[in-house]
């Protein structure tokens, strides 16, 4: 790359944004790299409203796509999860052209669907860690910090740490993988170790997300399955008598893939970044980063 | 069959049953079939207690073949769903042996895990419908009423009304169709009409199992889908914006599936039997019904 500055482009393919978290991002980038800020822009699609969703289908795969295809960005972010991507992730596929392959795309949760989508595809700097809208967490900007120092250096503390160029890693929410097994958009995750974590259901849906993932033909070819946080997990009635590290690995057990332990992703503000397929140890977004930056603010 | 009684077996592969709904079914049953009441055994299993199961998956694998494999039993009656047939269907199919494909099986719900799995297996009396645990709702005895009636004398009245030999069906809650999607379960459903209800989800949940469903290429062979009831819609924040038929319209015109309209199926006490595959005329469990059986009590 030839320019100075990183430059990100941030859509909202799911759920809407708050202004608040764009004057934070923006405050917190201009401090975290003084002299090289990164230019972060915040489509105004990130803004809009529909029902549910952050403007209707159409509106939201437009912007993904002008920010995805236009050679000026560096990074397309995912600004929040929440829920949609499914609904646009057919059409943006389609619409993308050579340009938007040499960009690095990152998000979480809901945008899942659209790192799925993006890894099959072959694009080669997709990855698994914090959205925009997370600075609105206890020290969310330890999480925002990350995600900027990973796109505009690929920062390697920023990496979940059993990342290594030795292993090809993804990571999906549960429920989000479990809703695109058998579609078009499931990746293959032959060799991969796959982390997968939770937040806001019950047990019972975390057994139950665990036993389709695991029953299913491509997964089973995983080289693993490491265990996220599975955060906020609402009451199971009765009580179900297992915890989530219990159902993991006996749901590991029965198919056969091997429980690789715990891994530093979830819906929080720790979050790690972990890259899908190899750890690819190509030019960073900047040539020269001029500092290491600090991940965290003052 | 040569014998006089129809005999029905009940097991709960999932959710523990009350002993209250065993006294009333039996009172029910009495009271309809004079002269002619079914035999209906209650497994003990049925109010066994391990976490969230009616005993652990081992105990409610051994109750469901002690029944199937049973030639002296005409039916295998789901005595409630709940959650974890996924954790004892895999035993339980390889369990099965030559008696078990003579007799109806009838559930729904979580049930629906093993419907599909025998359905996939070629059994030829399986059904969608009211479980015993149905009795303890408003107008419970209708639906229990309704179940019997079917496993009795395949009485025609208790059918969705849809229903005819000329076409095969099928039915299943959405989230639980959804996570069979992709495993060894999911059925050959070419050419069925498809019937899908659901109960106790938000409409964003709604909107992704039907995309989910919607974007399996081996739905996508369905004749069409009919959307039972969606009941105890939970809160959508913010609301959604369409309800539940406008996004079943949505997802089948997407998909290129025909929208069949509404099917007379749900988590209540008007749901009706949708038997799996074509509807076979073949003789019903007893050979000579003395009356019709009235469906619902004095």
């Amino acid at each position: 790359m030839s320019k100075e500055k990183c430059r990100i482009g941030v859509v909202a393919p799911a759920s809407r944004m708050s202004p608040e978290v764009a004057v934070r991002v923006l405050a917190l980038a201009g401090s975290l790299y003084p002299g090289r800020t990164p230019e972060i822009v915040f489509h105004p699609q990130c803004f809009a409203s529909h029902g549910h969703f952050a403007g209707d289908d159409e509106t939201r795969t437009r912007a993904f796509l002008e920010i995805a295809n236009d050679a000026s960005y560096d990074a397309v972010w995912f600004g929040r999860g929440g829920y949609g991507s499914c609904r646009m992730v057919e059409a943006a596929m389609s619409g993308l052209t050579e340009s938007s392959r040499r960009k690095a795309y990152i998000g979480y949760s809901d945008a899942g669907l659209l790192l799925a989508a993006l890894y099959r595809a072959g694009f080669e700097a997709v990855a698994h860690g914090p959205v925009a809208q997370d600075i609105l967490r206890d020290d969310g900007d330890a999480a925002v910090g990350r995600a900027l120092a990973w796109m505009v250096d690929r920062a390697p503390e920023t990496l979940e740490p059993t990342v290594s160029s030795a292993r090809k890693t993804a990571a999906f929410n549960m429920t989000v993988l479990s809703h695109l097994l058998g579609t078009p958009l499931q990746p293959d995750l032959d060799g991969h170790v796959l982390m997968l974590e939770e937040v806001g259901e019950a047990m019972y849906r975390i057994d139950r997300s665990l036993f389709h993932i695991t029953s299913n033909a491509g997964i089973r070819r995983v080289s693993g399955i490491m265990l996220g946080r599975c955060n906020a997990i609402t009451p199971n009635e009765p009580d179900f008598g297992m915890n989530e590290e219990d159902i993991a690995r006996y749901w590991c057990r029965r198919a056969g893939i091997p429980w690789l332990g715990r891994a530093d992703i979830g819906h929080d503000a720790d979050n790690k970044i972990v890259p899908f397929g190899p750890l690819r140890t190509a030019e960073p977004a900047q040539v020269a980063p001029i500092e290491r930056a600090r991940l965290t603010p003052p």
